[in-house]
């Protein structure tokens, strides 16, 4: 029993020193960002230290989600943790819409659905591969997320495009609208199934999450961290965004690549980071969900939450992407389904899906 | 066991008064049929006529088809149901080539495979999932029903579209009368497995049907119904197939429109009818069959002989749909497959397929 | 018991028949095939003369390579297996890279994926389906295979494809060699993982392959043939190219007819017999693996090497199969995964296959 308190000790360890890291950054990131941008400072510079910022802000804005989850109990909890899992990503893309950068943002939606299914899904199979020569994990949830990404994927997202090529701009964005009111919809139902009419009918004994966990912070407290927290990404994103054309310009990043790639990587980094300690911890059913369940909120909720949103400026959004995103999230998709549908992963299977991204990545650079 | 008394002698009842339902329908729409057409009523009000009308024949074949089956023993019997299982929408898509609506048909064909994979099967899953918490069904037959899918739909319907994207009219024809052939030969040797070398090899014991069913009717009456339903409904079809272009007028639906939703759920509401029945009272496996089988039926037998009965027309039927309607039922096979491949539903799955045809509905509406 | 030897002395003697006539079809094929194309003898003639001399050099060359693997041990032999298992094809497409016959060389990878995933498959599945009810092999192994299918041709094949149409060729030859590099790279982490890591981590006991085999030839001998063998299907292969111009003009047949259908079944021919031999004999995981396993090695390992060497020649090869060729392959990989992710096969498993092999067969033809 000795090595098992080493490692919560450990884990502890690392978990204390990554707060005190996001804790510094945040309190040097933020004034700095403030200089910065009033001072007109190089945008490469800011590009960097805004993306640095956010990501801890990210950070902060997850551990106080989690107190509030915790203290909720698992219906509201889980409620929450798909209604700001999300966040940072949604604020960046609403300051990207309200700034007319449709194309950034399709661009970093479909970045936020690569990077999840293969990317991290990826990295946390081949990472817990080197450790597990075999992991598993539950495979009712894995078919439940199949059906979920293959009605999101390739139903809401490939019939606005292939519809939309025979359509007028104005039926485009009726149909655009249609789609994104079922997505949600059908979000909130897949809620209301997991966390009230089949909660636990499909799950194992193993998964059942301890209940007498104990919150890092008290109620007031997250509350207050994630208000500042969110306030803070507002501002910073609102900044971040009017860098792209400079940065973009400055290396050669199409509009395109900066979305899929970079802004993808810093909305979710904190999630990247989570789901790959878990894979290494071996559970598998947490990493799993991270990735997968993540990529379920940018498809069923954010994608179409930023439809509506954007009826309010003068650049409306349609669900329409570019066929290259397009076929890279339905190709993605299959073979996520492909792989993830015998409950059961390896290093191997993680090379697969991070030589996928790669081969992604290299096609969106060239683009 | 009183309760069971009662919901077969409730059943019973239903089944009772919608026979008479449709019986009083018939005796009063064949007539209105003819008159109104002679007296040249008009068109959108001859137009409710006929569908109604069409829909209560097609409860009488639906019967006459059953106690014939049972008459003639499992073998004969299921060859019968697989034939005249979509007789009528056989029927009206004939008339509609007859008078060159070529484009109709290929619409109601896709409006048959989108109605029956994804409103029959969702309504089922979703109504039978109200009342029990997990449903379940053969897994053998759903996998065997998958490959067939894949083939009709993924292979059969898709190569004719890209490769004659190429190819010059002649050898447009070339092709679809080929797979047309291969098509049906494939249909009748699935028939043979599973009716004759592989009959009962991959079934549960819970799976066989009772063979000591009574008829409804005797064989003589039931062919003498079915003759006259089906003369009945070519009359009706014949008339029902002109009132397309000035209702489509009128409402302002497209061809497209009309045959995908219109006539796809005339031609297969009594199906609709049975296969939620089915799923209420927990006989999954016989709900599937319906959805899926008659897909399949659709795709594999009334889609290839209508292109070889359009030859003798003067507007041949190239087996070559339009973007928007192959891309619909790809994506309603893939998401389909997905989600029946584990052999168990529930509510939600129900709600996914219904979600699915809703944006498929709302895209055919908008085109 | 008496039975078994039988069929074990009936095996021996159709081994030794067809070993007696490819030593035969050798020793005649290949001076005629020098004579011949000295002489200049007519194309269609010669056409046939080396197409048959390949097929017996091809299993010359397969016989030197089983025994030098017995030789080496599993290990290597693995990997020698996965190298030289398509020398031949790999052959004769740099003898038509050289010519600057970059369509025909695509041309006869689709081939080779369409051939060995329905046609070998496919008889596989059908012969032994006849003489077995139903026959099992390793789910694991089939849907490690599914993921690197999905991978290799719906990823690495797509991409290239819909990305280079908006890209300027030097862009997509640069996506190309990208790729190429990564589908290799994942090709030898696949053989790392199967013969190392995880060497019978996923296999049944009956599936352990008899370690106590005999070679047929010495390690001397085998080596001598494989290097005899080589010389000679490179010496005929580079006569064959230059009669495919002229026989297409014969026979009316285009380009691309020749690659997929008559170049595959060639470069094949030997695999073909082995696969369904192995069939009727119930060995279905055998079936499956060179089916399967051959397509891989073609998709992932003879592709990107052919780009990669292309580079040399004046003509370079870039992923980019033309969009009937694409769509071919990404449906013959859905249709195969379908239907191999049971374990299962019989007949009308095998029939489903061969008639999309029809299909597509007919489509190349007419295009």
């Amino acid at each position: 029993m000795e090595w098992i308190k080493l490692v919560i000790n450990l884990k502890g360890l690392v978990n204390h020193l990554l707060n005190r890291l996001f804790f510094l950054v945040v309190v040097i990131g933020v004034p700095l960002s403030v200089i910065g941008s009033l001072m007109h400072w190089p945008y490469v510079l800011m590009f960097v230290i805004y993306c640095i910022t956010i990501v801890a802000l990210a950070g902060f804005m997850g551990r106080a989600t989690e107190s509030l989850a915790i203290v909720a109990g698992p219906r509201v909890g889980g409620l929450l943790n798909a209604t700001f899992g999300n966040a940072v990503e949604l604020i960046i893309s609403i300051f990207a819409l309200k700034a007319g950068l449709v194309g950034v943002v399709l661009a970093s939606l479909t970045g936020s659905v690569l990077g999840n299914l293969l990317l991290v899904a990826g990295l946390s199979f081949f990472v817990g591969g080197l450790k597990f020569k075999r992991q598993e994990f539950n495979v009712y949830d894995a078919r439940h997320n199949s059906g979920l990404l293959m009605f999101a994927v390739i139903v809401g997202f490939v019939i606005p495009e292939v519809f939309s090529m025979e359509m007028a701009e104005e039926q485009t964005l009726s149909l655009s609208i249609g789609i994104s009111v079922i997505l949600i919809a059908l979000y909130l139902a897949a809620l209301f199934f997991r966390l009230v009419t089949h909660r636990g009918v499909y799950q194992h004994e193993t998964d059942v999450v301890d209940e007498h966990e104990k919150p890092e912070w008290s109620a007031k407290f997250a509350m207050i961290v994630l208000i500042l927290a969110t306030i803070a990404v507002a501002y910073v994103s609102e900044n971040l965004v009017h860098t792209f054309e400079s940065v973009g310009e400055r290396f050669g990043w199409s509009e395109l690549f900066i979305g899929v790639i970079i802004v993808a990587i810093v909305g979710n980094a904190a999630e990247h980071a989570s789901a790959i300690v878990m894979a290494y911890k071996n559970k598998m059913n947490i990493a799993v969900e991270i990735a997968v369940g993540s990529t379920l909120q940018i498809a069923m909720f954010v994608a179409p939450v930023l439809v509506l949103i954007s009826l309010m400026f003068t650049e409306k959004m349609p669900l329409v992407f570019t066929i290259p995103e397009l076929i890279a999230m339905v190709t993605a998709v299959l073979l996520t389904i492909s792989i993830t549908n015998d409950g059961d992963t390896n290093w191997f299977e993680g090379a697969i899906l991070l030589a996928a991204y790669l081969i992604m990545g290299i096609g969106f650079y060239l683009l």
